[in-house]
């Protein structure tokens, strides 16, 4: 006989009922993202990109120690109190992550969702914290437009040209500390959905707004009917970087599933740069591009009130540089998480 | 005030007290490691190493489905009523897992940990199951020796010398259901502890095992003391793919940590060759070595009684090309696993 999931609602969501509260975080950024609009939110800006690293690896690496220890110092803790992490990047084989944190001494659940992976750390770090294995979880992620360019299309120093539809990886990590207890902040992580990969056969490695679109339809459409809501039950639904093309995509696919977000939804790959002004095209892209605009924007936001209720549902492309030059689609995945307002 | 972590015991460790079971098993393998010692164990034995895919990544991508299916079968389940999954693999963004389950249309919890990788699903499904989020998570990985040289080291057609030390890629993917009823299958999986990266400086990325003994010397001597336990609470220790060089590391370095654990380890590299006649140099690797080590031959040892306890610990090397032309060194990690046997 099946036994109830009681956490579990619906076909593949979460529900975090023990309580699993944001309690330190912290925004990483580079210089291009220090020039955008969100520029002032940041916690720690990069004099230049390679935050004291010799290689864009290497710079990446450091950003993240430097964002993982500002969140912990952010909850007040010490490395040694938090007994798991969830984390990755975009790298192949993780190598920002590895040998980002390896001086933090923290048993480590090394995550790969693409752009996703800030909502599968979140998610993967809120289940330790809701199913009692912790008191306090880690959750990072990060990206550095350099080492991206690099590894998945062009040197930089080939100058190529960048179609419209092209994204810019934002150089950036973010990390969130989630506990049992609350904290200064008034933010509850209170529910999840776990993605599935979706793959609709698109195949342009320069548009990847429109690889991640069916991905995040997926997730979005079936995380409200998981819990049986309509989208103003939220203030936002926010994609991670499918930028003005994805976007477009996004909405239109809701409306045929029956749901309107155009009033809730935001994408952070167009909050986070001006690109008219700062020519990044269809918008800034990467996992450290939701994950600085999680850490710098939106979790304070929801923090003061000014937010009450936030799906945050960052947006993978599946693909390397082999799946794509043998000729493979570029499938999506996309993890939702809930974000409320837990004050007064 | 801090909350008593119930489910953690020591400093990171799990301990699963809900029931995980193994529920259904699966193991695919290539052609040569049908000819070694445990040929015969093995589900499902390719005829060439092609699996049906025009390319290698499609080879091991099919071998993933195909391990998926047969361990949903195993556990008498249908595709619907796994809620999760968790698996990855040792390619650039794990895209022999992303193009095998894909069709499965199963949330997926994207890992990577090197050949750690089928521990760390096991851990990560475990979690999912004891939490009370699922009843039924599938676990997976594998790995394809064309593949992952092409990736990590020469072009086969380059015919380089292979070093002694040097192991030998193993062609394989293993499934494993986890439950939270018991099934066909006397076996449990009861606790697990999951690793920290572990650097020693070792930059010879021909030398696996030596980078890789240090994290499984961590996590066991963890792990025990961890439990409170002398490694003779376990009828066997078993770690994935140190091989001959790093096995005798790590007999050393837990020596010298006061626990000698040579009348119970076993190695999975070492186990599934014979290294001579089959000229695999030291010994298997990769992530599927350990996977059908476990699902062809140790689950099926557990669940006959033959073994009562069993400590699993697959370890990785965590590097990439990129990194390692760099001049970094190759850091490990390993996450161990507790199966015990629980008929009668």
């Amino acid at each position: 006989m099946e036994q109830q999931q009681k956490k579990s609602p619906g076909r593949q969501s979460f529900s975090f009922d023990r309580g699993v509260y944001v309690s330190g975080m912290a925004s990483v950024a580079g210089k291009l993202e220090s020039e955008g609009p969100l520029g002032a939110y940041f916690d720690i800006i990069g004099k230049d990109d390679m935050f004291g690293g010799k290689t864009w690896e290497e710079a990446e690496s450091n950003m993240q120690l430097e964002a993982a220890k500002h969140a912990i110092g952010d909850a007040n803790l010490s490395p040694d109190k938090i007994r798991y992490m969830a984390g990755g990047d975009l790298l192949g084989q993780l190598i920002a992550t590895t040998f980002g944190v390896e001086k933090l001494s923290i048993p480590l659940l090394g995550l790969y969702g693409a752009c996703s992976t800030m909502g599968e750390s979140l998610l993967a770090g809120a289940v330790l914290v809701d199913g009692e294995y912790t008191n306090h979880a880690l959750t990072i992620t990060s990206s550095h437009f350099a080492g991206a360019e690099k590894q998945f299309r062009f040197p930089l120093a080939y100058g190529n040209q960048r179609p419209m539809a092209a994204t810019w990886t934002v150089t950036g990590s973010g990390a969130v500390v989630l506990s049992s207890t609350k904290g200064k902040y008034n933010v509850r992580l209170s529910g999840a959905t776990m993605g599935r990969v979706i793959d609709y056969g698109i195949k342009d490695s320069m548009n990847m707004g429109a690889c991640m679109a069916p991905a995040a339809c997926d997730t979005i459409s079936c995380h409200l009917d998981d819990f049986h809501l309509q989208p103003d039950y939220y203030d936002r639904i926010v994609t991670g970087d499918l930028g003005v093309v994805g976007k477009e995509i996004l909405l239109a696919l809701l409306q045929e599933k029956g749901f309107d977000i155009t009033a809730q939804h935001m994408d952070c790959g167009i909050e986070i740069f001006d690109a008219a002004r700062q020519k990044t095209d269809a918008g800034g892209s990467g996992c450290g591009c939701s994950a600085i605009t999680l850490t710098g924007y939106l979790l304070k936001k929801i923090s003061e009130g000014v937010f009450q209720r936030v799906l945050f549902v960052p947006t993978g492309a599946l693909l390397s540089t082999v799946s794509f030059n043998e000729g493979n689609s570029v499938p999506g995945i996309a993890h939702a998480v809930v974000f409320e307002y837990c004050g007064k």
